[in-house]
């Protein structure tokens, strides 16, 4: 593959910005790729680990000449960093990011890029419960989906520009409106990560269980909840406070079906159960059927030694 | 190692039993494997890829003569296949169980057995989304506990000999008492399967966001919860059922601190949510140093293709 961008900044070294990295290494999607981070430690792994071609200590002097920046931090952190970045950007350029919400993050950066600049914001749908630079690999995005929520005058030419970026990195692209993507996330995302970040509290709680029982005994649904209840905290944080009220929506009415089917238990309802137990079966085979995940027993989980 | 018990019955052929079957060939525990399924078809099916030495078609069959018997079979089937074994077992002979409840068998079968015969209630925990004697295999128990929840009374030998085969499968022993066993897995195992099936549920129905756009995006938190709410449906309706008590407790705590954590959301308390994760952070190391999980980052997941 060719060049598609001569200078990209990485703003934000964590798993998705050096998985980019990673990935655009791969394939040669980038002249040269810039990186800056907040934390001197992680700029210091990162020059070390040798993942972008060259590591600043500050946002605005990595966005300088850039044609592509992106902005790979949490959340909430997002604002701050475009009002620190707008005046160094270069006119012409691509501003994306890879936040998992999407209308607060358009809230927050929109008002600081100056005109004749693109905003184009972005969210790949992959990672892991791992963080920091030492966790990225360039396989990360390979068919997986990379959302854009173009604003109604986004440029064709720049949004096909990125877009052919993030294929270049093993993605398939699609477009949506960021409210609705926000939803569909609260649904598929953030609702089950808060759920098992919950699940795993209360077992943490409990007091006639104790805690070394619930790790020795842990059984196949609580380990792989505390897998996603292992996810970093300050990310997750700003989700949540970010897209609160289509997490709230969707909890609501998780709580009230989780409610039918205390009450089918508690009633002895096991027809109820039964159908219902049936039904989600048959999510777990379109997504097997969509290519999202394998069908490999226990994910074909690493056996532990 | 050498042959444990002579002639063993596994009543049930679905994914325990028949990895039982293939664990005890691996590492000649058993002389002779004797198997019996209510289905003809799953009969069919263990007869022809030979998972079993003999497949009988009535469970009294499979059980004569011999000093082991497994009963293998959904919860809330156990009291009446006791029932029509009981007068052929042999006196000496040890019964055990693989039910995920272990009060509520204690209850449906000891009542079912003669005198003379030992009753050892046990409960591996190991096994995956799938189900059906095509689905076992020898490995299913290495590095995992199997915990035995012996009565009073129970014959220090007789335990002490199924506790050998269990280890000669692969498994680490422990025992305990049946209602803190339902206790534990309420926590660690039988909740969570409940909250997985209710989200993948709310998916399900959400019409807003359309079925096809759940499984296409389907995240990181979403795909781990299709999987377990993948799991058998009469298996689960029948541990629900059983285990209702514990499980509504655990479940009531549960949304107890859903609540605490969806106001804090609302409020915008991210000093709350920020410790929540960190602390929830603390019990995946745990499991990961228990040699419980693997530490490789989305368990090794199998990438699909």
């Amino acid at each position: 593959m060719s060049v598609i961008y001569e200078r990209v900044a990485l703003i934000g070294l964590g798993l998705i910005a050096s998985s980019m990295a990673h990935a655009m290494r791969r394939a040669g999607l980038a002249g040269h790729v810039a990186g800056h981070a907040r934390s001197a430690g992680t700029r210091a792994t990162a020059q070390r680990l040798g993942i972008v071609d060259s590591v600043h200590d500050r946002a605005a002097e990595a966005v300088a000449g850039a044609d592509l920046v992106v902005l790979a931090v949490p959340v909430g952190a997002m604002g701050a960093i475009a009002a620190e970045i707008g005046p160094a950007l270069t006119p012409g350029a691509t501003v994306t990011d890879v936040g998992s919400v999407k209308q607060s993050v358009i809230d927050a950066v929109a008002p600081h890029l100056p005109a004749g600049v693109h905003f184009i914001p972005g969210h790949p749908i992959a990672g892991t419960e791992q963080s920091g630079p030492e966790a990225g690999f360039a396989s990360l995005f390979d068919n997986r989906w990379w959302l854009l929520t173009p604003l109604p005058d986004t440029d064709v030419g720049a949004l096909s520009r990125l877009g052919a970026l993030c294929q270049g990195m093993g993605a398939t692209v699609d477009c949506m409106d960021a409210a609705h993507h926000d939803l569909v996330l609260a649904v598929t995302s953030h609702a089950p990560h808060l759920i098992a970040y919950t699940m795993v509290g209360v077992a943490d709680d409990l007091r006639r269980v104790t805690d070394s029982e619930v790790i020795k005994y842990s059984a196949a649904g609580f380990r792989d909840f505390t897998r996603i209840a292992a996810s970093d905290p300050v990310m997750w944080r700003d989700v949540f406070l970010t897209n609160k009220e289509a997490t709230l929506e969707i909890l609501g009415r998780f709580t009230e079906e989780l409610f039918a089917l205390q009450r089918a238990i508690r009633t002895g309802d096991g027809d109820m159960l039964h159908d219902y137990f049936t039904r989600t079966r048959a999510i777990r085979r379109g997504i097997i059927e969509a290519g999202q995940d394998t069908d490999a027993p226990d994910f074909g989980r690493v056996r532990t030694p």
